[in-house]
């Protein structure tokens, strides 16, 4: 039997990258809103979406070549919270790319609210050497049409 | 503005509903598989989904009626491993329903194999009073549909 | 440097492991209760200690051996809700271990009174072949000392 | 039966608060460190800790006076990784205190390496209103005790 492949989830709309997400029941918390953390999730699923319609394959460079993206740093600005139920949408795009790093900034949306915005600086590693290396000319490529 | 509606995700094919998920790095532990708590995230998303498509408004029951379905049990056997980035299905039928309470059985498939099975036995209770009370019956209807 | 070897935390009593566990928001959701799968987290928490009280180091097995313990099947029944800032205790014993498996009876306290009880399945297993293995006697000598 | 007071964890040493995390399966992801959203229920765990230490009742705030602290912005740098099994330690201490706001800087170490450290901004707000309110004097009083 062949696996199945499960085409990227989003939407490519001008230079950012679109990702639809539904809040449930495991993404509160007792205060009635997204738990502060859980929006840290939701840009990472959206982050995950953004390289698989680039066309990065993550795991196969963590394989093949032992190499991936590893967060370095992250600015989370909450400005408004979502709720149960709530059909929210993160925005990605490329704030800025260089030699073995980016930044990704991120925005999540209920309808035209913004909810939270984020800066999130990405380092190109080596796993088995835990040292820097440089993002591949393709990818940079990839990434610069991202930038708005 | 008008809040956008997005409507259920997930499929019903004859007499079971179909809820897609893609496998992350939050859902995923150490031992690069699923871990095992969050089968049970997976399969409480899809019943959401699930009773959104049955038209069942869980939001709207607690807050004009105080209602809502607490899970009382579960009983969930791990057959195979998710990891990252697999395309999963969660499969969702009714085992059987009575006065106030039901039993939703739920598979979780990768293609064509199955991964986890669980019996979540769920009761309709009153939120302010804490006592359980009757399933309405066009919600009896609605799961008898799903019995299979 | 030398790396701190913290203790395992929680306490033996008769026959019997107990685990202290705090609630924080992260494991609430917007019913305002403990959120139905943070139960197993908590439960695996102690499950770990259990473990480490015992003396059976998971990591070094897992590297040196290439066995560990994986959750086979759970049932678990909710009774009451935790809340937000509950001290809670989850009791560990042993109900069954036999060959290549135990059971593990846990049981979740606020206080004095029960709120959740699990019978959670672990096999032994070699993680490179995916097969069950045998115990080692000397591991079931410890788990006979917790069969009540 | 009267409800069990469990004390606060952690320890004051000088102007910091000091809080001990153990690192769980549920804390890890699929690339063997802990998943970078969780250092911020660390944090969020620490500082629930440091206010209980402070004698400030956050349930007892909401309930009565609904007002409670929420995190408007929260900046982290990830310096090194945690893995599965580490004990940890998180340090609290007040960057700044106006008056609706604070700025607490946490940092999380594995015996003396720095592997994360935040600036979390919090607002004192109330939560009918969803408007900021001033911090009450002796909760500033309390906060300077721990600027550095």
């Amino acid at each position: 039997m062949t696996k199945k492949i499960m085409p990227a989830s989003g939407t490519v709309i001008n230079k950012t990258f679109a990702y639809p997400i539904r809040v449930y029941y495991e993404d509160t918390d007792a205060g009635g809103i997204v738990y502060y953390a859980n929006y840290l999730k939701f840009a990472e699923r959206a982050r995950s979406e953004f390289l698989r319609t680039m066309d990065i394959n993550q795991q196969q460079n963590l394989i093949e070549k032992h190499t991936g993206f590893i967060v370095r740093s992250c600015q989370i600005d909450y400005i408004s919270s979502a709720v149960l139920d709530d059909a929210l949408t993160v925005i990605c795009s490329v704030a800025e790319v260089g030699g073995a790093s980016a930044v990704i900034h991120q925005e999540i949306f209920r309808d035209d609210e913004l909810l939270a915005k984020l800066d999130v600086k990405v380092v190109h590693m080596n796993i088995e050497t835990h040292r820097p290396c440089r993002i591949p000319p393709e990818y940079i490529a990839k990434f610069t049409n991202f930038i708005n």
